[in-house]
């Protein structure tokens, strides 16, 4: 599948290509890049063209100017710690409780923290707040009703045409009326196990595991199945397989793109075979794609939705991670499990907030969504390698670090004497927070792992807090 | 315990005292009032306090001035229709299937609807839509972010200290940190069910209850044991104990203030009576108290929380019925459960939307909510009236209606032979839609019933809507 970008901009074709030369050591620290008119005869463009993509460059921190003298590579893939192994979770559900450890992470945000490496969603700096602000404003003027009356349960038809509309980037086919909006991802994905579960079930899912699905599992009353799942590529498909052999599982879950907590991205043929195992199965599989939009490649990711011929997939996603987590309009593409979906919203959520669904309506029609997402990207990208260099440079030789391709969060294993519970709380004391391992598992384990989020904005403190960071794992006893 | 009013507004007291001598029959139909002159000296006020009694009266179409000759009665008691008696439901927890029918009546509301009477919030004329629209500006202004960040997974403080405050009103004694903000009552009325439930459990309820509590019960896997309750005095505790000494009740819920959709309310006995039942027995008690502000009288009734001493009543309430709906802000006050509901509230639905939250802060803040009160519940009261003439006029003999005291709600008993379930097409092909009372109970009863809703501008076509809707009844074969 194509991505729009490619046609309409010439320029990050010839960045993405000198950038990939730069993430595979063909372009070394150090070395000179060709002027920008050798350059431009070289790809057969203008000189402009190459000045943009040089400056795409610049933006990521993978390359910087010298004055009178030309862009010279400031990224090395070589100086970066390793990526982490595949994950080994006990191939048996066990329930372990993690529960006050989450509580506390959330209850005691204190405005005392200098720098939050916890974000699960993108800071302000990151956010078009001026343009939202507008359509905001405008929602209320355009609703007759200043947007104090409920909508229709489905959710606002041209929002709902909207997001349709955008399957087409990851290969889907959906029309409004195979959406739903919800609000926020969350409902979405409690709607979904809700309607494809019961007490007592057993779902798999990925380990590590977003905390916020297994924790709902839990609250429901099922039974989790942590899979092994590798840093890059995501869940094992063939350990699916051994667990549906091995055990009654109603329902499968999982972030395909850009998961949290590791960043893995599951390729076409891993989507087509988990989709064919769930097929075969008769498995509804719950599939959130809250990531998926923001990709650092030429390309947008498909979805295992992509795949789905029975409508046994229920597509989750928001405008959480990339618009406004304030505003709360997620989605939900419930394919053959609408009808159960729509009902559990009425009693268990009901509508969403009118004049939010509203502005994000306005802000997609305007086809503002798309030139913030471009930049977003872009930012987000840098802060990755931002993150990388500085981790390479502070945390100790042994630390292990995944290698996003999209969202904003990195998986970090530390040797294994170090308890990030117990460096969690030093952190706090120093101004620094981030997600210990052990809330992403329900078992004993990744406690020598933290997540880190770079959903902020790059700057010296935030260095100075991967330093501090680093230097209290070297501390570590 | 004394309501803000009482104290503010002498005429309100005059005007109540009139109001009671009319309802009771002491002042008759085409009774004079005495003069204005004549009333303040009796009272000791003013003439033009006097004045603003007899406005308030002619507001609520009690009485009408005849030019030079001054006020009378145009209200009678005597010609309305009987209050219905005492509820009988099966004492057993029986599960009907009623999904259908709410789904349709959910999904079709068209705009070729004349005159909707189905409606479960204010219309948007009975709203403060210019001032709501004011706070809702200033909201996006105020904050840094403009509302795209979420909060406190708690809600925000100052609303939070908001709530609290009014709680006074009630005769409770609530802090902030009482309070849980929520995604409008049926966020709060889900946390609270699964609070405090496991799958499987018991729970009794009110009959006829309000249809979305039960079908989120059964979407809970609970089961259901309706309980009889009197048209005016609410859910009958003697049934109660009963059905406690034969199952294993797990929960109790009910709205003891002007409940959906019987309109009844709990005296302050019945309240005591009942909290004093489920403290024996250690049950939870849910109670929403989405109605309590909008009442009729001189004094905003009590809740079963004000006599709550071991923190089992998980108070739910929500801005809804009375603000805007669309905003989707609500509130519970869970007494003990409260770490239970914030943890599902983080995994189930999350925090709720920031700029209204914001929004309504703000307007109360600025004490906007008393003053909009007063005028909505002057409103629905003189609707109450209008459609109990109305009702009494074109429905046949036999019907029975309810008397509600606040809210914006009647239950209306046909004669048995109608099936409401097969009027309601007959009204929507007629441009008019009420709720069938089937929906209303998991039980085969109340066939013959249905809910009408005041909650909109009274006016000719809603005049004519009620005559067309009392022909169709009497047409009914």
């Amino acid at each position: 599948m194509k991505n729009l970008d490619n046609k309409d901009f010439l320029y990050l074709k010839i960045g993405h290509k000198i950038e990939r030369q730069i993430q595979s050591g063909v372009l070394k620290l150090g070395d000179k890049l060709p002027s920008t008119r050798i350059m431009g005869q070289q790809y057969g463009v203008s000189i402009s063209t190459v000045l943009q993509a040089y400056y795409y460059l610049e933006s990521k921190s993978l390359i910087a100017s010298k004055p009178r003298s030309g862009y010279y590579v400031t990224f090395s893939a070589h100086t970066l710690p390793d990526s982490p192994a595949m994950s080994n979770p006990d191939p048996n559900s066990i329930l372990g409780k993690n529960t006050e450890l989450i509580i506390d992470f959330f209850q005691n945000i204190s405005t005392e923290t200098v720098v939050n490496l916890s974000l699960g969603v993108p800071s302000e700096k990151l956010l078009p707040i001026a343009k939202l602000n507008k359509v905001l404003h405008e929602a209320i003027g355009s609703l007759t009703h200043g947007g104090t009356i409920q909508g229709d349960i489905l959710g606002k038809k041209k929002l709902r045409r909207q997001i349709a509309q955008r399957s087409a980037l990851w290969g889907g086919v959906l029309t409004e009326d195979d959406v739903i909006i919800t609000s926020g991802c969350t409902s979405a994905l409690s709607l979904a196990l809700m309607a494809v579960t019961e007490p007592g079930d057993t779902i798999a899912v990925e380990s590590p595991v977003y905390f916020g699905l297994i924790q709902l599992a839990n609250t429901l009353g099922l039974r989790v199945i942590e899979l092994p799942t590798h840093p890059l590529y995501g869940m094992d498909t063939e350990a699916l397989q051994t667990a549906i052999d091995t055990n009654e599982i109603k329902a499968v879950a999982v972030i395909s793109n850009f998961s949290n907590p590791m960043g893995n991205t599951m390729s076409d043929n891993s989507k087509k075979a988990l989709v064919e195992i769930i097929e075969k199965h008769n498995i509804p599989l719950i599939e959130d794609d809250i990531y998926g939009e923001i990709y650092y490649g030429d390309h947008r990711p498909t979805t295992c939705k992509t795949y789905d011929t029975k409508g046994l997939v229920l597509l989750c996603s928001s405008f959480s991670k990339t618009l406004s987590s304030g505003y709360r309009i997620g989605w939900i593409s419930p394919g053959k499990f609408k009808a159960e979906v729509i009902r559990l919203k009425l009693y268990v959520s009901s509508t969403t907030t009118t004049v939010t669904e509203e502005a994000v309506s306005l802000f997609l029609e305007k086809g503002r969504y798309d030139h913030h997402l471009r930049k977003l990207r872009q930012r987000l990208h840098a802060n990755s390698l931002q993150f990388l260099v500085a981790i390479g440079k502070y945390f100790p030789e042994e630390t292990k670090v995944s290698r996003p391709q999209g969202s904003f969060l990195l998986w970090v294993q530390l040797p294994a004497h170090i308890d990030t519970r117990v460096l969690y709380k030093s952190a706090v004391a120093n101004g620094v927070r981030f997600s210990p391992g052990r809330i992403f598992t329900l078992q004993e384990q990744y406690c020598n792992c933290m997540r880190l989020s770079y959903a902020l904005e790059w700057n010296n403190k935030v260095d100075d807090a991967l330093k501090c960071l680093g230097q209290l794992i070297k501390d570590y006893k």
